[in-house]
């Protein structure tokens, strides 16, 4: 049992605070014959990292990925993989005059409760930079599935910031890389750039919701009852920083349907395989893949970290208000995007991990010979 | 690694199909010394049967529950607990023309996928009746639970079937017990009836939001990162059948919210322990609880079996049509508040023993001498 | 994590006392497909099951295995499969002289310092019986293995009973079946028989070692560094009622060789597969097969029932004497046999379904084309 | 479920091969609060790093250690812990000539069996300097130990050499310290200089057992059946590399005792606390501490690096000879000492803390009142 670790077969152990040398990922299970190098894993960190644009954190972090361990001459040997990535712009000092006040919506007065200990620079465990370990995990995720179904494709994009939604019917996946918040919608790039500019110039912070969508995975992966591939999603997504909701296709609207309109209606695709009139399901049935595209939301919150005054306490107790002065960003859902992908590909390899140890040759085949 | 388990210390698997013999929870890591019998455990199941009006399912289940091991003179003992669940009216001819033919919106197709057997009795491990396990683990969890946490109080109850949602000013605990959808609104309880009267004789189905509270859970529980206390609920609650999204606190809504309005502002209460304003958190801060209302959302989707003509594919890949005319839910989200609460009851037991085992006496107290 | 379960993808719990209503395992990620009857499991279980002879305890248990779930028309569904075995003769007043009195030598005394329950029936989950458990998961671990590897064959036998060891000059597989002490080795099973008498006419009891060997376990499979397979049997073996020593191959001996001696050299086979001129490696080289024969001792002690008076205390302090007058085995070794069996088969199996899901086509060939 | 972690709470996994950049543990599940400084890991680690004398490898590694997270201010925080080890002595063209062979009695031919990855670079993953991160992680083990049961001693010595033992009647804690051989017997330690000298001279290697001793471990830690104490103690030792066998208290020779002579009678110790006039069960009944010694043993083989030609083969299937040149040590039991002391402390460290999660306050008190 590790709380620090999650994955089945492709287990991935996060280690490392925002203000320490050093964090990173420990990450077993990978199979062996992967092609990886620092710069595949690179990539996505790049995506991640702060300082970009005028939207997210000035932090300025180089998070180079080191690999220190299990491969040999750029090939996974199947043993555990180290990757490394070290802290270089730590400035503490930002945080001195929060060492002794909680701060509303953080959770360093629930750290504090829990552990007794208050590392008051910059959120410790519960900082966003831990994200930056699972980016690199997920970075190699891919380039393991690439090498067990290479047709796989995660794409992740923002769907809503604050009140304002994508347009779904001006959905264009070619957009996602034009805009600086990963959004299918070139009117809705150009009107949320001029809202987080307010935003942001207030002091202000605002939540978002980001949907990530897995092409191309094969039908029959996932596992009855815990172990379903929704339940590891949910998991996963809930696990990162800030979100606070997490839905499978019709999420939580399905409530709202009857069972007439929610059931994907199934006919024989041009393919031979099954395939469905719609995607209520977001993909997935009973746990285990349908072969559509499986789509997966989160909401994250607002950073608790505003130039606006609030009321809160001390360690000892009194009574006192608090501003953060910090460098934040104002919509943490901008950078979330990278971390849903990652998360998105860790699942996934593990289910088509867990699906070659488990079923092998017994799978069900639909057609005239069965 | 077991993907028919959960929870990391109180360690539930739950085994059984939905036609088989029997049924049931193998229950590791509950504490020796809580006094448990078999009555205490009825009453939850008794909660979740079926056929005790008219909108459940008329499967006729005595849904009795005998404990195998793991107590000695009405004690746990530290040692496995064996809930078992004998099945008495499985009544397998209702499901005889479907044998051969898929179910559009339910898990038939991908088992077929994954294991290539098609167990065409009910839906096997996929079937509401696995919930049954859950529920007798979950009633034993409220007892260990109340061993060390006496005041802790889990309470499900719906807030919204198909486009019907409760009122929130009318809230009151109450009237949850007084009708047949745990709802806390008189008058929506009256609504829905006639609403869901009409549904049932139609042969349709709808979904529904069940909300799960759990109040006076002490501060300070939970974990990082993985192991987070809303993730180990995402999780709880996603494996639970036919869910489709799960929030904690503002849940989706948090996407909506700006800094200033989600903080959840501290002062210090009149019992001395750190108090809020609000409740946007749900009572989860980081993963860790905040000593507030737990508060867990999720939605279901409409049961799939409708009297209503879709169309589907058979084994042989042939394409045909399907109604579905057994014994059913026309809103499973009424059994699954029960459902929903043993979830609950299984995660708060789990961080209590977690907590106890990690942390001991290293809580950090709030206040003057601290 | 499960303190009551074992193995990494064939995950079985044992739950279940010796004086409770039954006992069994609870299996999860048993491959689908396997065919398996009552029968199968039955002839392993009769194997192991008390009162054949003198030698054994005179309990009478019809231990007849029950498959509660996870098969369908004889079959397994890749679901999980609970396997029930009902005590009939438990006879608990034999016990009742013990209530307080601690046994010198058995779990009694350190049960009740970690749990606080004095459970005094015939040992609770510490007695023997719960090993009936193990040897029903074994034997449908027996037939998943011929799913995959179908030569594999798992043999035990004594090899040391007291101070009287087999003549290894003499080792005759086929006499293994032709003595109740599952010893290959025809002059040693009439020796034994004797010495055997004349411990139990006294009331006394005697430590064994029994060898389990597999054969034609396919080169490759097993995992570094903490799932070594041989530290997979070492854990398996251990955690035997008794058991106080394990060895591998060479096992303790292993001290007194040189480098030399130990090397065991490598050629080609005539099947084209390397080959080896001796095996003190006991067919596991950094905790991986070799193919050639994976051999496994343990040593169990004696049991600590036996009819000489022997000083102890009772519950509240007092120091006493005891006589133990039970029904039992005066060498615990002859029903280990079976029970070793068992966990070499889960080990096995467990080891080639994880080879099958983290290594695929990647494994290294040896020979000209490579 | 990963392959090269181990324990339940305080869980360690290691990563990093003998010829890449660096080495290390992540260890979570540390309890917060906990002192700790390079330094005291440093110690432990000095004691077994390579090249101290004439009697190890004399490959030069600082062995420094590098704490990475989980620690503020000195104290463990409850985050995983980052344990990094730097390779600055890889020299790897010393084993360019084994780049096709396999060694016999060496894990290269299992690994390219299994991951189809020949890393001829010393060993990789079955190196023995895996274990430095062992030692890192018993070093922190040790600290946290101090904080719960701060009486707890954990030492390790060498009892056989080749066919050299240990007079037991000569044991004096005091000689451990002052000997290469950690031997706690003199004249052990002057006979074995001179028989090992030998063997050194001729490029030959020999065996050893290694016997590991936890004093004041308090009674009623351990679980069943599958976490017992014991069962945990194996596979730790088992899981170092070349150990092949594993043996509590009397060990193998368990099966030599008659039930009298094994049974250790108890009475009432000065302490107010059961006593025992013997210890054949090594300090563990049913998987769960007595509150005697713990006593584990276990033997390591011979290093299979040797200056004597042996037979061989070929990556592609040629048979050949080999002669390892290497620097390697004559006898790999000397190093072992500190491995398994850290392996001992682990195991300990775990189950103390699963005590305090899963017991509390429940313990059974033997004595009047009780």
């Amino acid at each position: 049992m590790s709380m620090n670790s999650f994955g089945h077969l492709f287990r991935v152990t996060t280690w490392g605070e925002s203000h320490g040398p050093a964090l990173g990922a420990t990450v077993d299970g990978c199979p062996p014959g992967v092609e990886i190098t620092p710069e595949m894993i690179q990539q996505w960190l790049d995506k991640r990292k702060p300082g970009q644009n005028k939207y997210t954190t000035q932090r300025r972090e180089a998070d180079e990925v080191k690999i220190l361990s299990g491969t040999f001459e750029g090939v996974t040997t199947g043993t555990p993989i180290q990757l490394m990535i070290e802290n270089t712009d730590q400035r503490s000092k930002d945080y001195g005059d929060i060492k002794d006040k909680f701060r509303p919506g953080h959770a360093d007065i629930t750290y504090f409760q829990k552990y007794g200990i208050r590392d008051y620079r910059g959120g410790g465990r519960s900082s966003a930079r831990e994200t930056a370990s699972r980016v690199a995990a997920g970075g190699l995720a891919r380039e393991a599935i690439k090498a067990i179904a290479p047709n796989v494709q995660i794409t992740g994009y923002m769907v809503q910031m604050g009140p304002h939604k994508i347009n779904r019917d001006a959905f264009d996946w070619d957009q996602i890389e034009q805009n600086p918040f990963w959004v299918p919608d070139a009117q809705a790039a150009t009107d949320w750039a001029t809202y987080l500019d307010g935003l942001r110039k207030s002091g202000s912070s605002v939540g978002a919701i980001i949907e990530i969508t897995a092409r191309n995975v094969p039908a029959g992966i996932g596992a009855p009852v815990y172990g379903k591939l929704d339940t590891d999603l949910a998991a996963a997504m809930m696990s990162i920083n800030a979100v606070k909701g997490v839905e499978i296709g019709e999420g939580m609207s399905a409530a709202m349907l009857t069972g007439e309109l929610n059931a994907d209606e199934i006919f024989m695709g041009n393919d031979g395989q099954p395939a469905y009139t719609s995607n209520h399901s977001g993909g997935i049935l009973g746990g285990i893949s349908t072969g559509q595209d499986i789509v997966v939301r989160f909401a994250v919150k607002p950073t608790s970290s505003i130039l606006t005054t609030r009321k809160t306490i001390t360690k000892s107790g009194e009574e006192t208000e608090i501003i953060t002065k910090g460098r934040h960003d104002p919509c943490v859902g901008i950078r979330a995007v990278p971390v849903g992908e990652a998360m998105m590909a860790c699942v996934i390899l593990d289910h088509l991990l867990l699906h070659r140890g488990q079923i092998g040759q017994n799978r069900g085949v639909i057609g005239p010979q069965s």
